[in-house]
């Protein structure tokens, strides 16, 4: 496909980074875009990752890259490594493009079944100095708005293969049980587990961190206010949750934190 | 209207909600809403209002929906009771379209003299599968994606009179004296009551929690930087402030508070 | 100029306030601004800016204004003098167009060669009525929906040559030996200072607050995680930085501290 050009049917742009938004750099992407490609339409998915934090932003970007249509244009810039020589990367898969460091911030992407790879290293689609400390603005920025004008993922460097995914935890069965862990805890205070919700049966009993007990709703409803539930959360994942609160706060649990879930006791 | 279709002259499409941006919930909005209509504007008014604070959302809504022109869809998900059977609900009002859970939060919309409200219940006019938990990306915006396509509100269900309403606490005036509380701190740290400024006389003496008196003013620059002040703020409500501080934070005052203000002493 | 119109060549507009977003106010600009120009791009720089902290956000404007292409107006809104008599500017450089309130906020724009700035007085190119403590949305929303239009910065208002420009710290040599402070924290703990990089020698030695010594580098990863380093920032400023860390939390150091740079010790 190199070389060709399809301008017009790619975008919006999603931004996804650790730098806030009160020091300038964000800003500073949005018109590093616009200088290159005018009409590129920029959403702001997230700038308030916590700084360094790759495994929040890739969690970030699963529950939100696919529900954009065809064609846009995903940038992630949690970069701890900037300057050094981790590479750079766009990723075309699903129909979708990303952008982003080579340190599994991109995951979900490279799990797709098929996806492509290529490294950015053209000179050409950067911006003539490039900084040792903000390749958001002077490497991904301008890899996003040739993007959104047609330049095609091969026109950017070399094929790879060998990109960095993260090994997201797998919970196990064990003898009938359950066995994940906490991998999140959300803006609510929901704990957010490894565990598929779609293989776990109504009033199945979760035990958090050992020592909290409850089961298996459907939705916070299901139990009184101030009341402890798990259930299956919006992204397929089984969540501990406090109706109208925070589990986080109540339990005293966060991200690493064991969840078993048992079988509902028979009849 | 049923049926009729003017594309083209509704949007842009506001979102407010409790979701933050870090777990990448409002961008999963965002991407919903353009895999049904790709070219949707979309504008972030807010989401950060604290977790399930109706009240807060109300509040914020009402200082910005009538700035929006005619055609704006603005959609509201601060929604504790997201799964049970609350409704969902479209408003039309001042030709402006609402959309949002009915706890309230739309109650700036549901004040308005003359205004219609039909129930969300189209299965076609919603994500496939809808989750039990997140219904901001499975109700909320794909029906903001479809007003803004043109799909007339009355497609989306029945017609519902008993929209839940929030009763702002009313000032009164009692012996000439104006009795009200404080409704809301802004980021400033401003004390905003539901007295309203413009029956109020220059000079008025305020006193707030019984014990900090101060006087009606027209501009923070009255008094000297860290002088106490009451004055009218931008929508119409009496604020008590610190100039070039927080009131908040000097007084040790919140939401809730009582707040007096007497005729100015007779010259 | 004055009276030409040159509508479809301006835009986006950009917003920098010390608003927040959950109160409303800065979704009431853009309400503002789409009912005048409806067609208005607009893009959120940022609304976290702290209270009126002048000088965060002139340093914040610099990091992205000139990034931003021709044409677009830059509105920043940090306003504690609002409703005094300070005035309201419009300023025309680099091609950029930027208003704002007269207090320094707009200093990177008034320090570029050629400039013009004209006050914002016309009462026809505001809202109807102007409060005494928001004229985020009632005086500058109004005019860069006006400028997007196409409306000439003269149009508003009487030229003005004595705009508010802040005085930077200046970093000075003496004896060889830079002399300067921290200007600036970011989100990421990095001390921003204002020794220009570009003056200083590779391995040159540096002194943070009189106690913390380290050496000038080109990159975050030059140094094991946790290791203290200084290097050159983004826009050119010295930075003294932690790898994988704060400096600002570890050094316990913020604005204002000293920073001293020797050359490096001879071969």
């Amino acid at each position: 496909m190199s070389g060709i050009r399809n301008a017009g049917r790619r975008g919006p742009i999603t931004l996804l980074t650790d730098f806030g938004t009160r020091d300038g750099y964000a800003a500073a992407m949005h018109g590093v875009i616009l200088g290159i490609a005018p009409a590129a339409v920029i959403h702001n998915a997230a700038h308030d990752i916590e700084p360094r934090d790759v495994v929040a932003a890739a969690l970030c970007l699963e529950r939100y890259w696919l529900h954009y249509p065809r064609g846009t244009i995903h940038v992630v810039v949690v970069d701890p490594g900037v300057g050094s020589e981790r590479r750079a990367l766009v990723i075309e898969a699903e129909g979708r493009l990303l952008v982003g460091p080579d340190n599994g911030v991109l995951t979900p992407a490279l799990r797709a079944p098929a996806r492509s790879v290529h490294v950015l290293e053209n000179p050409a689609l950067r911006r003539d100095t490039v900084s040792a400390t903000f390749h958001g603005r002077d490497v991904f920025a301008p890899a996003a708005a040739h993007l959104v004008l047609g330049v095609a993922p091969s026109e950017f460097g070399a094929p790879y293969e060998d990109a960095v995914v993260l090994a997201w935890p797998a919970a196990v069965v064990r003898a009938g049980v359950w066995q994940g862990i906490v991998i999140a805890v959300d803006r609510f205070g929901n704990l957010v587990t490894n565990i598929p919700a779609s293989e776990l049966e109504a009033g199945a009993r979760v035990v958090v961190a050992g020592r909290h007990e409850t089961s298996l709703r459907r939705t916070y409803s299901d139990v009184e206010a101030g009341g402890l539930l798990a259930l299956g959360g919006s992204d397929g994942r089984m969540e501990v949750a406090v109706s109208c609160g925070s589990a986080a706060h109540r339990l005293k649990v966060g991200v690493g934190a064991a969840v078993q879930v048992f079988a509902p006791a028979a009849g």
